[in-house]
């Protein structure tokens, strides 16, 4: 029996990066927060305290902020590929390499019905992020890619119903036909490959999650997701698998019947805690092999 | 020589209240944080542990939930007038109320271009606030209304210069004509009376600082914050009085030279601490008496 | 009628400064958040953007780092007075300067028994705080110093009660005789004078407050927080004027009869929002006139 | 191809339990925040909406509060897996359970020199977690509990260097032999099998990490972390494998030249992002398989 080093991994945390456009006099922003990671053979490091294997954290940090500037942007994803696929080829102990980018969304400020060419609001709903997996060098090199949405808070105020339910000796939940249904969704999609147009595929992922959300007549918010999931995988070829995680967001109808007020599913009590949690993965059950691509994704597994 | 006690209030604060409006199929929803504070004397409450006085602040919730269904919403600062005068009715020993209400904006989810019909998305930017104070019943009553927004970030990329300033032994910061100014505005405003659309007023002054802030050529946070409230109170004779606390959220200029590459205002670090504070409020110089418009106003005085 | 400036102020916010006494192997470390401001007659930054009366923000913080050298540290209230008088001198156009400070606690690591010379863990509770306030200088010079304490989450299992308390429509809360209490207190004490020995009133008033809490056998929040504030100012003649601020962080008791189970009193749900909020003040009928004291304090006034 | 449902679980997140013990004068308090999942094939409710074999989350949250009456809690490792094989044995359809408790601490306040019989004071430092996952029933049945410590800041204000490290292009920052080392440490442990003293198995991992951060003399993060889980295992047969998760928050020298006054590192910026991220395992080599033990273990895997 011995006692040894197991898998570990370390980087530069939480870089937050404003890059502006500005080749004309009207500008472009990117909100960018970059986290990298290194992972491989670091036994020296952890074990005898010896860095020479460890391209340091700092170094990873400068690089992020220089690569802005030197290859630009573009998708997320891409600006992602690009600093695992450098650190790789910098370190070489590592033999994966991890990057997380979240894009801050911002759109122009309306000025006389049109929108400033250099002023800028924060939208902050929709957060956009990828985490990028990419191992190995050469012909041995494999990318993964799973992007996602995340501080996207939505509400129905009908078209919910919960009931039927298995019921025990701690069951004291009315069944109902009508409720408030409310989450806060975070969706993470795996990429079958890399060959995406990026911001076209987000933008419509995103845009037929809200729809699928209003659409469906929801018996439990696992059908929802589920919902959700599948027309993402029908519409979507380059999309293997997606794994969506909600809190269900308690709304209380409050009892005003002490007051002699009937509350016909009109005021509700938001409450904050505990709250349901619904985690679902929908996938082609011919899909891809994930590889690392769901490595330390932040959420379930 | 006696200790006394001295001022006090007491009240429930964050009733979380989602009031959906479903007369027709297209329902309206409103999501507000609402919370109540009595003053006044309650000496016997605080010296004896005599409740006779005292309101409890679950009555005072109970209220606020049964006020949404019984007497609607309406703007946020009609509820929280008729909050105010309803507790100091019930409450004797009061002689001042205090009613402050969040809203936390949402909009319709777009399906097929056009917004759904019970289906929401947060937008949570720029939530609109008001503080309403009350002093006093039937002929000695006087109602103060101040209004805000806040969670309202904003950022130029250029038109920004900051120079000229007062130097000492301590001092470092080089002079800049061309700098990103971002911040994340918290404005509030006292209205002069309450007779006041309340609605098309908030929305014309978010609207207008916006502006304001897009298109003043800033020399200083102070000068942009000083121009925005000069706008309000110019277009808008109902504000007496506004107060504006904006941290200057400051994004470094990345230094690349040390890589061979040249970063002429395009690669920034955003930090988070410590932040330049700036607060500043504008009025008219015949402003009425403010009273205790701005009693228990979070933020500055 | 002319659009005015009125009140002002700005300065830096959040140094998060950490100072290490390292003249003996047994090192003693300092962990504290500074913020700073000035006020006074700053027309031109406002008004015409001209920024020759403005010490920056960026001096500020300069100044705050290298006086934590230069002068040392010692009490933060003399810390904080030191800066004011400094960052009043160094710019002529402020008429005020206001710092403000939190001490984040921190022990020494115990290793074979004893703590250890230069490891330490954060304790992270009862954060210590200070707001100084110095208008003028030299014969018109006045320093205001409030101290106090915050994150400081106490509960008493018994030994509270709740009842007699005025009753009307929307009251539907019962009456009790035992309920837990609990609250996560601040308070903000303002000293009669400067010449205080500020650790060991720090030190006492903190003690004698959690003693008095659990003592005080409760009739309500105010009273307990009256009682509190009332044993300070007995016992501490430094200090004229004590204001508490405390949620009543409700304990709910779960009724877990349908389950055939009793639940006298063990049982509770620990609720988030709404929460009461109770703020009180003692004073000293003769206390001297505060004057800025409370200019800017967190909290309510 | 066909699109099929993938790995999902549900459950009620953060239930604030607070259980008093008060069998005599003098109350014991367990302040606890209890998270369910199950898992299994739940496919009627996702495809179909059909909630047969679902058990609500909010019946799992009646059982908790419940038990906590009816069970007691003792260990939190027995409590979760009390309720994991519950809930199994109420929910057919499920095939494994999920249960994660929190731990915040409260001490006695001290009253002349003793801790007060029924007045508590939170500690909030070094919270006490566990994550237990339940395979099965019967014969089948697999328990395996990951037990933990979290919010735990430690500083050491010398003893700590790094130097010798990989270099590149993008390398700026100093070798450097004395530097401050501070973290806020996860730390998660698997324990081989449930027969186990959980409080004192959970108390020396606590002080014995602390001892050891404290003691060793660090090359680097990573070999801090790698000494503090060897420590672990050698002393705990019990564990299996233990993970460290731990920012580096970086304490920048603030360069006082430019003022004249020299920082033999003594005045410190304490930043918030970026921050390093260091993660590390440590486990035997003949470690028992951990099965579903690390599922939806919050942090990296």
């Amino acid at each position: 029996m011995a006692i040894v080093l197991g898998p570990n991994q370390y980087g530069k945390a939480q870089n937050h990066l404003v890059r502006v456009y500005r080749d004309t006099p009207r500008h472009e922003i990117r909100d960018l927060t970059v986290s990298s990671a290194l992972r491989g053979d670091f036994a020296g490091a952890h074990i005898e305290g010896d860095q020479s294997d460890v391209l340091p954290t700092d170094t990873q940090k400068n690089t992020i902020f220089s690569f802005a500037k030197e290859k630009g942007i573009g998708a997320i994803e891409d600006f992602a590929v690009t600093l695992a696929d450098h650190f790789l080829d910098r370190t070489p102990a590592a033999d994966g390499a991890r990057i997380e980018i979240d894009e801050t969304p911002w759109q122009r400020i309306p000025v006389g019905g049109k929108g400033h060419d250099h002023s800028f609001v924060q939208t902050g709903v929709g957060t956009r992020t990828t985490v990028v997996n990419v191992d190995g060098r050469g012909g041995e090199r494999r990318a993964h890619v799973v992007s996602g949405i995340k501080n996207l808070t939505v509400l129905k105020s009908t078209g919910s119903e919960f009931h039927g339910f298995l019921k025990d000796s701690y069951t004291t939940l009315p069944e109902t036909d009508d409720r408030i249904l409310a989450t806060s969704l975070v969706a993470r999609w795996r990429y079958d490959h890399t060959d995406v147009a990026w911001d076209e595929s987000y933008e419509s992922i995103r845009d037929l999650m809200l729809e699928q959300f209003a659409e469906i007549h929801s018996y439990a918010l696992q059908q929802t997701l589920y919902g959700m999931g599948h027309a993402v995988l029908e519409k979507h070829p380059e999309v293997a698998e997606i794994r969506l995680s909600a809190p269900n967001k308690h709304h209380f109808l409050v009892d005003l019947s002490p007051f002699g007020v009937d509350n016909p599913h009109e005021v509700f009590y938001a409450a904050d805690r505990p709250f349901g949690l619904i985690e679902a993965s929908v996938l082609r059950d011919d899909a891809s092999d994930p590889g690392s691509a769901w490595h330390a994704v932040p959420g379930w597994v």
